[in-house]
């Protein structure tokens, strides 16, 4: 069998012959950007041909310049001799260089202080019992001892059961103890299940991991229960990415033989290997762990526990589950003990999922007495609008534009890329900022948003966005694929080459604002209000968090409010999950939201489709709606 | 390696050299009776040599004559070359022969009646659902749509959750049935759990397998659910048994190594092989039977789920639970639907077990007005005292004599069993009738008690149970062991051999029925009342549904009471799973029962002595309590 080795990695596999690279990459564990899964449409997994022959198919997705560069489609080419194969930088990001996305999780001391404030009421608690030695006058039986005990404690309101496993040898560990043991406890609706058995008093050692598990990136928290904080966190690419960049990809690979099977694999490996660093930098026992509370959107937390979302795909969007079924780490192969429950939040709907009922939880929704609206952007804009009495939210595809998608120089948050932008009104310079201080290696959402908005007023683009080539400055010119504005010139840049932003990339970037705009406007009139009686704007998501509104209403993709009822939640599933592992009445309520919300439609919804078109303007067709966007 | 060929059966195997007959027989799935565990001091592993040379220990347990027959000691006996053996008559007993125990289970069209009488509460239902189809106006998930329906049909008490497994193909289920399907549901305190979903109306197939674990026997049958019907029945003996006959032997081999998991692999095969023999001989589909019900005494029950019971053996006496855990049969391999909920009736003590509380639920104990005396004899006595409103109870050690253990010629009822016997006041000849009416292999305890009884009113033995030897009949005689008293001369025996009782046998017998008695009396005094007082008696268990009460209270084993206060429940045990299987009410008012019952521990208990030393006479020594015996 032909061997591929992959640098800069060096990693060396044999695979069949007339495999792709992309297959090949992927069973080396080697992380190739594949979104469009491997159909040859996207042009994202670029590799190159650094020795040896290969079977390229027919395609139009290299430049004449890469040709010659020796790129080739890692998913268009078949392997049939002996190779060596180089992954371009901009495909590293997605090695795991775990320092770089590790500072950009959470602020994790404002994430304590808001853990310090609630009341502890775990899902998963432990209770130190001292029982009563049996007697012939007392010959209760060792699992009614602990009951009985357990009782006095928790109340008599619980139905207590035992995990069968743990009972096998609950006989040894009495007697060893001297009848002194502590109780890990299941506590829900009423039932409560004991899920372990220890001897003596280990009441301190009670964990919970929480993750959020995304499409792109899986981040975890390890929570100290007693102390109620996070002790340490860590982050992954979810290693799915190489089998489709967003869920729709996704959806489509787990049709695929045994695809389901294969990105639950994934997904499972990514989340134990978080695990396996959380429990290696904290010191914390695996067995301590005691449970895990995830969250995430429904197509991720269908495949993560194994059940295709196929269904989700097409109209009328039907997911299995809203409401995951009972289950423990262990049936999916979540390596933390071997009884821990695993609890998964909620879903609205296939397009808005665990991941907003955990952030609406987080955000305390059923405390909010004014007009609040919840705005989660990514591939897709999930919106939620209401109050402590009502909600109704919807989603809007708004493209992978603000994750880089789309883009030609676009990027993830990550080191180098560019996260803010401003430019010069008279000499058209631009200045940036890029995460880490590095040179650039392309625009990530939130400097996509500076750029565009900056572009905008300072006249380089039009409403249409449609850049000016008449302009004094040699930043915009036609390019390869039309017009674009230079953004770092070569020497600024890590792969040597100009960053520009393309009319085909601010089209892109016009639809998604548009989208997320139309989406906003639809959901307030459908409840009779409008945009002016917004009192609240929640931004979540690793985009929401980095997002500046100014410039983002400069665009039209927020409305024009007062920026101060602006403000931002973080990771609002993680966030959710974290809370809801101290206190379980954040997973409660995201449940009656998870039943109360009504959902809008958007794709089938009057009105909805007037409201794009007349969104596909800078900031918006209709000006009156953003008085506060004057251009220079 | 030497092998091993066992006859009658022609089962051959090879084992390494120096290992017991006995482990080939076990390897070899030859049942061998050996009572002490293979310990050499019961002596009952007898096996003939026919051909070969083996490795004899030193014991004491062989006649001169069975020597000189090439008898041997199974468990005492090392292979040391290739050899034959032949299993004997007395205990091919044991091996599996369905047609000669079947007959003895339960008188079927009476049990039918029963359960046609009881209103349908089954624990596992089917329904058929009719769902909506899913639209863009209605777009609840696929188990939400289920969940709705369901709670239409069985109310909104229930929070309805499915299994993780069923849910994997569930979309594809629904779309394919156009969203006609039939849910099997568990439903139990308030909580129901989906735990099968099939395309179509299959609402008829939902089967029921209830099934007495006994520790010499394992009793099943097969019910029909929406019929309310046993449709199949079917037995075999437990082949745990080779491992000894008793409780107390099993528990000591549970003890050694792998011991526990050898005799759990053992009840479950056993389970295993009646299931299929069920499934065959009904034609019903294995997937369709929805649950399993069981019972039996406290031992057995931990053994079926791999809890070692050793904290049982010594006192304070103390299970590991009374309470069984939630499981699932394919938690313990047993072969039914794969989701199937394993329920198990509670034990109330160590020693008073499930059997006796799903029996407490067949006599409908919460309709007893009457105070009522429920006796279950096996090797232990188990006893119940009360009625609608209390309940005391307590386990007696009767010792296996009345099951034929520790009787030179004692044996279980199965053909060839004598199991009636009449003397002759006169000519002191003997009468008698065998299970089967075939040539004698034994006597049965219903046997044994008769044969007391007539001994005893004819003289032949006295109140303290010794043989007089100056009769004027040959039947009395000085044997190997002492005076014992012929009861089937050699012609009338299936071995060659004459039928004797021993006054040694005599003597067990005396102590069995004085540990009964004292029991009940014990039981009865402790709640401040008298023989007199109790209104109603049910006899339970094989061995209670074959005595004959007169008899039984001759000898002082029974209470001398109006005979018409006596009444028999067959196996209880088995019956109270199958009404369970029909009506949960069953098992939930066993649940109670265990609770309430107060437990007496006479091994400790003040008087119970005196009454046991008081009892070992017949009928008693104050024969003021038995007014309707009178000897000839």
């Amino acid at each position: 069998m032909p061997r591929v080795i992959f640098y800069p990695f060096g990693k060396e596999i044999s695979v069949p012959e007339n495999r792709t690279l992309l297959e090949a990459a992927q069973k080396a564990g080697v992380l190739v950007n594949a979104s469009c899964g491997g159909k040859g449409v996207c042009g994202k997994c670029k590799v190159i041909l650094e020795e040896g022959q290969v079977d390229e198919a027919e395609h139009a997705l290299l430049t004449t310049k890469e040709r010659k560069e020796n790129y080739i489609l890692a998913c268009q080419t078949r392997v049939i001799e002996d190779v060596r194969v180089r992954v371009p930088i901009e495909l590293e990001l997605i090695s795991k260089d775990q320092t770089k996305i590790q500072t950009l999780i959470t602020k994790r001391d404002i994430w304590n202080k808001k853990l310090e404030q609630i009341e502890a009421d775990g899902l998963v608690n432990k209770y130190f019992l001292e029982l009563p030695v049996p007697s012939i006058e007392d010959s209760k039986s060792d699992t009614s001892r602990i009951k009985n005990k357990l009782k006095q404690i928790i109340g008599n309101q619980h139905q207590i059961s035992f995990e069968h496993e743990i009972i096998r040898n609950l006989g040894d560990i009495l007697r060893d103890s001297d009848y002194r043991v502590t109780a890990t406890v299941h506590e829900k609706n009423g039932s409560a299940e004991i899920v372990r058995i220890e001897p003596g008093n280990t009441y301190m050692n009670n964990y919970a991991i929480t993750v959020d598990v995304g499409t792109t990136s899986i981040k975890a928290q390890l929570i100290d229960l007693n102390n109620r904080r996070i002790i340490e966190e860590s982050s992954d690419y979810n290693s799915q990415i190489s089998y489709g960049e967003d869920v729709l990809s996704r959806m489509v690979f787990a049709l695929k033989g045994k695809g389901l099977n294969i990105l639950q694999e994934k997904v499972i490996d990514t989340i134990n290997g978080i695990i396996n660093r959380l429990v290696e930098k904290s010191g914390v026992a695996r067995n301590d762990i005691s449970h895990m509370i995830a969250a995430g959107n429904t197509v991720m937390v269908h495949i993560l526990i194994g059940v295709n979302p196929k269904y989700i795909r097409s109209e009328p969007y039907i997911p299995v589950f809203k409401f995951p079924p009972p289950l423990k780490c262990s049936d999916i192969g979540i390596e933390i003990n071997n009884n821990a429950p695993l609890v998964i939040f909620p879903s609205v709907a296939s397009y808005l999922g665990a991941d907003i009922t955990a952030g609406l939880a987080a955000a305390e929704f059923w405390h909010q007495d004014k007009l609040t609206l919840y705005i989660d952007i990514g591939t897709n804009g999930e919106l939620v609008l209401g109050n402590s009495e009502w909600l109704v939210g919807c989603s809007c595809s708004a493209g992978p534009a603000f994750e880089g998608g789309g883009v030609k120089n676009g990027l993830r948050c990550a080191t180098g890329a560019i996260e803010k932008v401003s430019i010069d009104r008279d000499t058209l310079e631009v200045a940036f900022q890029t995460y880490g201080g590095t040179l650039v290696r392309g625009i990530c959402g939130s400097g996509l948003i500076d750029l565009m908005a900056e572009l905008f007023l300072s006249g380089i683009i039009n409403g249409r966005g449609k850049i000016d080539l008449d302009l004094d400055t040699d930043r915009t010119r036609e390019g390869n694929y039309g017009p674009e504005f230079v953004v770092a010139w070569k020497e600024q840049s890590e792969s040597g080459q100009d960053i520009v932003i393309t009319e085909v990339d601010i089209d892109n970037l016009m639809r998604a604002k548009a989208a997320v705009y139309a989406g906003i406007t639809t959901l307030v009139e459908s409840v009779g209000l409008n945009i002016d009686n917004i009192e609240k704007v929640i931004l979540a998501g690793t985009f929401g968090n980095y997002i500046r509104v100014k410039e983002a209403v400069t665009i039209g993709l927020l409305p024009d409010i007062d920026l101060n009822k602006y403000s931002f939640i973080g990771n609002g599933s993680l966030l959710g999950s974290t809370m809801a592992a101290v206190n379980q009445e954040y997973l409660n309520k995201a449940k009656e939201f998870a039943e109360k919300i009504s959902y809008l439609e958007l794709s089938v919804h009057s009105g909805f489709m007037d409201k794009y078109m007349s969104a596909l303007f800078l900031p918006h067709t209709d000006r009156s709606l953003f008085p506060s966007v004057s251009v220079n």
